[in-house]
């Protein structure tokens, strides 16, 4: 542990822990497919422009399964701490760091705002030069090394975030202030699957009122894309699922239709086109499948038709689409993040606690962060690559209740 | 010739014509590959919303060469009257047209406007339900006949068109009324490749001033692009081309730069990216090959980079990007007729013939109409896919000069 001081996360709190290496738990994966394991690890002070975070809330996404599972091999690095959905309340503040404070409620996220490079200065992007992200990055950009470390080795970051640990350091472009009153238990959903949704909406669509919508694969992330669509009073919000309990769920977001393919005689493109008189304003693609994806495309109308590819396609498989079908008028991008910047989370969250944007049913299951391979297991084995589950609000003795998203 | 009367072309003028069958000389395709036959054909009256057009000038695109060639079986009918870029005059108008009247100097385009559906309505589309471009429409939309004859047997349309012909039917929302004033000889450009290259910068991409380009394919369409480029005062246009003798007249429409592939010891995109500083705010492929499309993909920056696809790819190929490279915040878009409506287009014409858009330079090659076989070989011999020429002003003989485009 060298010649630094560290405190017991047990006792902390800002005044006493600042500057100084805090001991704490941290889930750590050592291996593809191998279970976390809970270990006490050592989290350095942040440096100039960074941030040390307690972790309250933590849920397991997708993205975090897809690493632990090692399904590409040059992401690979190990020990690492996974996790990036999270909300909690900064420790410390490193030196130059502005606008953020001990005991400022925040959300870390994965695709940062620097603040500085001509990203963040355009408009059309939210991908910071910097701070996107970055699945190669292990280290934090001012020193080239890692804020974690177990016995003097160190540990990895993962995807700016890191937050399967009781205390994580980021990079300050990468911590969201919000409101001291909002629900932290519920804000960790802003950091992923529900601003990829309703952003991808509300940012990269544009989409107006009246609009009609489909939406492919009933996730969590196509579920807030849904809420995304009725918040912006879509007049059709068409949901294509193979499970019909998600209408169900759906239909409190908004949902007006329901295609399933596997109880369709014609391929699913058609149905819609059917039922639209030729075809959607937008399609959303929130199943991370190319053939999904190349019937998201053609259910869209051919005069300016717009598809958001939202899934992530882990496939080495290029886009199923001829470049000549481009040219009949129906488009194609994908939203990174549901195109949000930094900036303008704060004001998402307030309309997250004000109601505008309805965070109700998203959270449906619990469990303490000890059960954290149980969660991951329930990933594994669900349906959908975008299924999201919580984890823990991390206590000091890891018995915490947490909350189990099970849009699977 | 039944029992219609009609008249011989060389006497013609509207009044006498109007509601009369013309017999004209037009270029007869029989079968792919196949010599144009010149013919004297029967030119039918406009039917309703229809307007007859004398052709006083035409050129010959590759996209005329490709049905020539026969490169797609399922668009293949004959006998047919190709070509679609020209100008010329109203000879006389179907019943309900309004706009368009005896005299009124006009271009006719592929892409048309029938103003009453919702494509024509929305601004987010220039691909109107009923006259967007439909390489398997062989017929008029009002009573699925055609318009022109050969000794009683019907003879095809071709892109709401068929400019090789003295006389042409076409619906009226595909003929754009020009200024009296302006260089019939020229505005046959804008039937196509200007419009296409201009327009994918000024509506498809919307480049602003200070911006930086590249182009992939300097032939008509690619210059064209640098043009629209220029108009909009870019920073920085980079031609693409392995033919150096481009850039000499690449310079004239304000291209500043030029990467020569061949002379590259690496992908052009990382020299444009080295360039640029990581690459270019927009990108245009112009060249009708997949490979270069990638190219032209990379060398945009990944904060928001813009590809536009103005080539037509023949190839079964998809698109050569992987879903998950779009993620990192660079797009593509297709581009038809650059997205100019047809209600755009006379003042794109006055724009044209102020020196807003400087057209000086597009043609550098004339040929009479008889001689169209040897502007199809010409072509056929190209380097470009995007080459352009122009044949002949259309008088009685068919001996007219012409222009030969030979961005080749
Ligand atoms: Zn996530
Ligand atoms: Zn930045
Ligand atoms: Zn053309
Ligand atoms: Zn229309």
């Amino acid at each position: 542990m060298g010649s630094v001081a560290h405190v017991c996360a047990k006792a902390v709190n800002g005044n006493e822990t600042g500057g100084k290496v805090i001991s704490c738990r941290a889930a750590v994966l050592w291996g593809p497919k191998q279970p976390l394991y809970i270990e006490e690890v050592q989290v350095d002070p942040p440096q100039k422009m960074e941030v040390r975070l307690r972790i309250l809330y933590s849920s397991v996404c997708h993205t975090d399964l897809g690493f632990w599972l090692g399904e590409n091999e040059s992401q690979q690095a190990f020990p690492r701490i996974l996790g990036h959905e999270a909300a909690g309340v900064v420790e410390s503040v490193g030196e130059g760091v502005t606008g953020l404070s001990e005991g400022d409620h925040v959300v870390p996220i994965f695709n940062g705002e620097c603040g500085a490079c001509s990203y963040c200065e355009s408009r059309k992007t939210n991908q910071c030069e910097r701070l996107r992200c970055k699945p190669l990055k292990t280290v934090m950009d001012s020193d080239g090394k890692t804020r974690f470390s177990l016995n003097g080795k160190p540990i990895y970051h993962f995807l700016n975030t890191s937050t399967f640990s009781e205390y994580t350091v980021l990079d300050a472009g990468c911590v969201v202030k919000i409101d001291p009153t909002a629900p932290l238990d519920k804000m960790c959903l802003l950091s992923c699957g529900v601003s990829t949704g309703v952003g991808a909406v509300w940012n990269t669509a544009n989409v107006e009122t009246g609009a009609t919508v489909a939406v492919f694969g009933l996730g969590a992330v196509g579920i807030a894309a849904a809420e995304g669509a009725r918040t912006r009073k879509a007049s059709r919000i068409i949901g294509v699922d193979i499970n019909p309990d998600k209408f169900i769920k759906g239909k409190t977001k908004g949902i007006t239709d329901f295609v399933n393919p596997n109880e369709c005689d014609k391929p699913v493109h058609e149905v819609i086109r059917e039922m639209t008189g030729g075809g959607v304003d937008y399609s959303f693609e929130c199943a991370g499948n190319l053939d999904v994806l190349r019937e998201a495309f053609l259910s869209t109308h051919n005069g300016g038709g717009l598809t958001v590819i939202l899934g992530v396609h882990p496939t080495p498989r290029m886009l199923p689409v001829h470049p000549m079908e481009l040219m009949g008028g129906r488009s194609m991008v994908a939203s990174a993040f549901g195109g949000f910047k930094k900036t303008q989370l704060p004001d998402f969250a307030v309309k997250c606690m004000n109601g505008e944007v309805n965070l109700e049913g998203f959270i449906t299951h619990e469990m303490p962060f000890s059960k954290i391979n149980e969660a991951f297991k329930l990933l594994a084995e669900g349906k959908y690559p975008v299924s999201l589950s919580r984890i823990a609000e991390l206590d000091p003795q890891g018995n915490q209740s947490s909350n189990f998203f099970d849009w699977i």
